[in-house]
């Protein structure tokens, strides 16, 4: 049995068909609108962790699916996670009601709603070029409910009576059902019946939340440096996460009130966020989002826990616990 | 044998099938995210000219297919269309879409990309559901050299070298390519061979291109109440047609070198466009894209001569003639 004791060697497992997806990504984005790969690749070759193909093809293998077999699919998940990507710099650029004037030219506005569009429609071509209208009931319900999570985010913008459920119905859109159908269609491909179908997209979907939570938690906690971002852009950009929607939940109507006047307004100071910080600090609101990620990663595990024991399960245990530990 | 008149004539002759359609519209759009219906709704349900779904069902009907068979693809060409409309307004930074404040100066760019976004998605949930292979690659194709079409024309933007076959690719793809599908789903919906649902495509795809070359004509020569826009939007915008094309093939060079001043200048004052549409006269840029068509029409128009008589037959007849009459 291959021993799988880092992130590495996950990807070392599936290195020869992860490649394969490298190059297809490419390939499937030839065109003669010259924009298009330029924009893509930029995006897609960026560093992007492959999160989503790394996991529609262990759940595949797992389920004594054939090397090669998920090549496609996983470029699919991939252009899919890009586009949204794509439209989101947009949707968050062009956040008016926050104050920020879109920094960005027009121009990259435009490219970037444009490009999205192209690989939303490149994914499903390439998805009907499968043949299997399971896989693409999937596709289809999947990124449906993945729009339909961006918009109730963008509804509950600056909300500070937005509810666990909604935050719960939004990361399901926004993170968690792509992650779901990763796996789901890993379990297609490998040609499962419908039980064990449902029992990977579960396995995706509790892996996606937690992602999620723990995503959110890093937005109050860590640096710039390892994030990529500037510390608390959730707050600036008034997205309530379910560590200041505890904190909301506990806070005394004192505290609720100078949260309220700090979530309404088009400029987050840094002594503001110090305050909020400090008051989800108080509250736990980090620890309690902590704990309910780590529910998810536990309810993922126990799924796989029932399947017989192979490289393919440990490297997805290993993924899950690594969606968990990034809580520093 | 009906007698087709007018244009309320042919719609009369769908009239029950494009109520259905009408009505399956509102249906396909429920969901618990309520900004999702009030965007929706408003854009298109304020008087499109439904021409794609009349295509569509008109198509179905004259090749022999059953009333009411399209209903559900008609709803999934509007809802196709009413995403490129919403984006393309983003893209356009549109103020006014068929009279109207456009989506997106109501709502924000935020909501125009994400519900957009939710009608893409919820049009390939709807045609999967039909469980027909070919319908969905003729929609995934199509919508792939739709994003095409528009990256393109961005592309191109104030670039005076744009040629003709630079535009008739632009219009192909952002225009004319849904009423070809519109017109081939027709066909394969009424279960007619290849050859003739590669007509149809035909028939629309020509249909569609002078669909749009007479609106790059009534840019320039029509007023802001019949067309819902301002005069020379197009000039404006950058966007070369064929009729400044047409003029810069036939422009001296000091005519050229003017052209290019006023297209790479940021604004295109009163005056600009008073020389732009002279020099577009004065070398008949006008008259060449109505040729132009013209040609298309006949085309499309030579198609269906070819089938038996019948009063979807006369309607479509009419329909082209309707596109081309625009021309005023």
């Amino acid at each position: 049995m291959t021993a799988i004791a880092t992130i590495n060697d996950v990807f070392q497992l599936v290195k020869a068909e992860l490649e394969e997806a490298e190059a297809a990504y490419s390939q499937y984005l030839q065109t003669n609108v010259s924009l298009i790969p330029k924009i893509s690749e930029h995006i897609i070759l960026s560093g992007g962790k492959r999160l989503r193909p790394v996991l529609l093809i262990l759940t595949m293998r797992m389920l004594g699916g054939q090397p090669g077999a998920g090549t496609t699919m996983a470029a699919v998940i991939e252009f899919i996670h890009t586009a949204t990507l794509l439209h989101d710099d947009v949707v968050d650029d062009a956040d008016m009601r926050r104050g920020l004037a879109a920094a960005n030219t027009i121009w990259g506005n435009e490219a970037s709603v444009l490009v999205g569009d192209f690989l939303f429609s490149t994914s499903f071509d390439l998805a009907v070029d499968q043949g299997n209208l399971k896989i693409l009931k999937a596709l289809s319900s999947a990124t449906r409910k993945l729009a339909e999570g961006e918009i109730l985010e963008l509804m509950k913008t600056a909300d500070i009576n937005t509810t666990r459920q909604d935050y719960l119905d939004i990361i399901e859109g926004k993170t968690a059902i792509l992650m779901a159908i990763a796996a789901e269609i890993g379990a297609l491909l490998a040609g499962v019946e419908d039980e064990r179908q449902q029992q990977m997209k579960a396995f995706g979907l509790h892996l996606g939340m937690a992602f999620q939570m723990i995503d959110d938690v890093l937005d109050y906690t860590s640096r710039e440096e390892s994030l990529g971002k500037a510390i608390g852009i959730d707050l600036e950009e008034g997205k309530l996460t379910l560590p200041l929607i505890h904190t909301l939940d506990k806070a005394s109507p004192e505290e609720r009130e100078k949260l309220r006047e700090i979530i309404l307004a088009d400029y987050v100071s840094q002594e503001d966020f110090a305050y909020v910080y400090r008051l989800i600090n108080k509250h736990e609101g980090i620890d309690f989002t902590l704990r309910e990620a780590r529910r998810h990663i536990d309810a993922a595990k126990q799924i796989i826990a029932a399947y017989p024991d192979s490289p393919y399960r440990e490297a997805l245990n290993f993924l899950a616990d690594y969606i968990r530990q990034r809580d520093r």
